[in-house]
């Protein structure tokens, strides 16, 4: 395991970085370019003061002010880090203070609509490189990030046709040198394929965990009781940001409703295999999953120890 | 964190244990009873000559053998650690071996049907007391086992009416030695709880890695890159035995069609929430599941890490 990231670069990637919303990510991203030295100054923005009043207390970033439009003034990259509903309207909030050359980019989690609610407030000479890391935890806030989050986590990019080359390579750049594989698709792609391995799992996990805790016929106490079974597993992604959540799905829906279908049929027809007894379906299906686990495994994007190595609580 | 059980004790609670079926919990149960010395003399059994081999190898019992009826001879404590489907078959073939004043036991994760299979085949004089050690982990064999499993994890005992007083006492000092709290309810409300705290879990693990895999839009390879997003915390409980898993949705049926019914409801009603953009019934939603998953940490059923303290792999 790798607990730190490497030597910092001896120039900088930009000058002058602003962070627009200091969550788990927007942190992440300051305490890992401040570690690897992506940017001369790292300007932390977030319309509540008291997040920017954390964010000074732990003193992760060089400036920390709640005015996003001062904050992006001068600077050469501004990574939108907030809920995928609230990026039109920060878009539009900075726009006058963007510098000719600054590249905008984000981390939303969808990108079809970002790159809508973005992209007509951008001034010409300001390139946009959408941008999602696919890596989290379940809790949220300034305090809970750190800079290995994206060691080895993926991160896909969506560029707009006419991204300026060299605007591309710098966000390319920097999220390498934070521990990210870099990989580039269509805004539309992107937003299905996120729908199948990130949205539609937490659908399912949030739904689960509610449907469990309404039951007449189970005690909540019991749930909890119970829950090593398999139910806990569900209730870490179910324990995720609920604002940042609900924008995901109303802003891929199209995406997120036509995988739901596909998971709706293919549960009737395990539903009508144990009705009918036919064993020989489901270990089919069974033997076929496990194989899928061990490939996650094989290519780094998972711990092989089993349960997760969850530790025991006392 | 308890790494170890307490002291081994003066006394054993069985002369003689009979594990059949050595697999991720017969041979935990293995290590746990002679880490404590809860019986004087082990005797690992299993049809599987090859693990009787391993088995003989790792050292974990006192004999192993691949003959059911010879093995559960002398016996005052037999455990069945065999998919639920073979419980009967298992029951059947040992009633001739088992000795007046034994105490016959499991471990499956469905007990209806495991009573109706196995205490119709009991000879007058013999105990059963059906038992669930709610623990366990996606591996399985017996190289898989380890004896604090069940430590600080719940097992269910639902002993039949008529279940002489002290045959159940010995079976709960049994878990009770072992690490785990004990808790007695009928088969049927056993079945309920573990459809949705364990079974209808693993069916919708299970049903989405399969969704993923059959994916036209969306590359298998995609699924597998990308899944730090969610998908993969789907994928431990969906790498659980197929055997196993197999005979617990047959042997459960009603609970689980049951609980799969309220599921779809649920899920119906977010589908249109999403469809209408009722923001505020997704975050309602998302905050309740989130004091879920506190009260499941705070009962010391899952760790307070962050992603449930998974290493990173390299």
């Amino acid at each position: 395991m790798t607990d730190r990231l490497g030597a910092p670069r001896a120039e900088p990637i930009f000058e002058r970085l602003a962070l627009i919303g200091v969550g788990l990510i927007g942190s992440s991203i300051a305490r890992a370019a401040r570690e690897m030295g992506l940017a001369r100054t790292i300007v932390a923005i977030d319309r509540d003061e008291g997040v920017v009043g954390r964010v000074r207390d732990l003193g992760i970033a060089d400036e920390a002010t709640g005015d996003a439009l001062a904050g992006v003034r001068d600077c050469d990259h501004v990574i939108l880090c907030v809920p995928v509903g609230a990026c039109g309207t920060v878009a539009a909030a900075i726009r006058d203070g963007l510098k000719p050359g600054a590249v905008v980019s984000d981390v939303g989690s969808v990108k079809a609509s970002v790159v809508a609610q973005v992209a007509p407030h951008l001034p010409e000479g300001v390139a946009f490189v959408p941008a999602h890391p696919v890596a989290g935890t379940e809790h949220s806030g300034p305090e809970s990030g750190f800079p290995t989050l994206f060691l080895n986590r993926w991160c896909i990019l969506t560029p707009p046709e006419g991204t300026p080359p060299e605007a591309l390579e710098r966000v390319r750049a920097f999220w390498t040198a934070m521990g990210s594989n870099v990989e580039i698709m269509t805004p539309e792609h992107h937003d299905l394929v996120l729908a199948i391995t990130s949205h539609v799992p937490h659908l399912i996990a949030y739904n689960i965990v509610g449907t469990a805790a309404d039951l007449e016929t189970v005690t909540q106490s019991e749930v909890i009781k119970f829950s090593a079974g398999g139910f806990r597993d569900f209730t870490r992604i179910a324990a995720s940001d609920p604002t940042m959540w609900r924008d995901i799905f109303l802003h891929n829906k199209g995406a997120v409703l036509e995988m739901l279908g596909r998971l709706n049929e293919d549960i009737a027809l395990l539903a009508r295999a144990i009705r009918w007894d036919d064993g020989d379906a489901l270990f089919n299906l069974f033997t076929r999953t496990r194989a899928i686990r061990r490939s996650i495994i094989t290519q780094g994007q998972e711990t092989p120890e089993p349960d997760f190595g969850r530790r025991r609580p006392d």
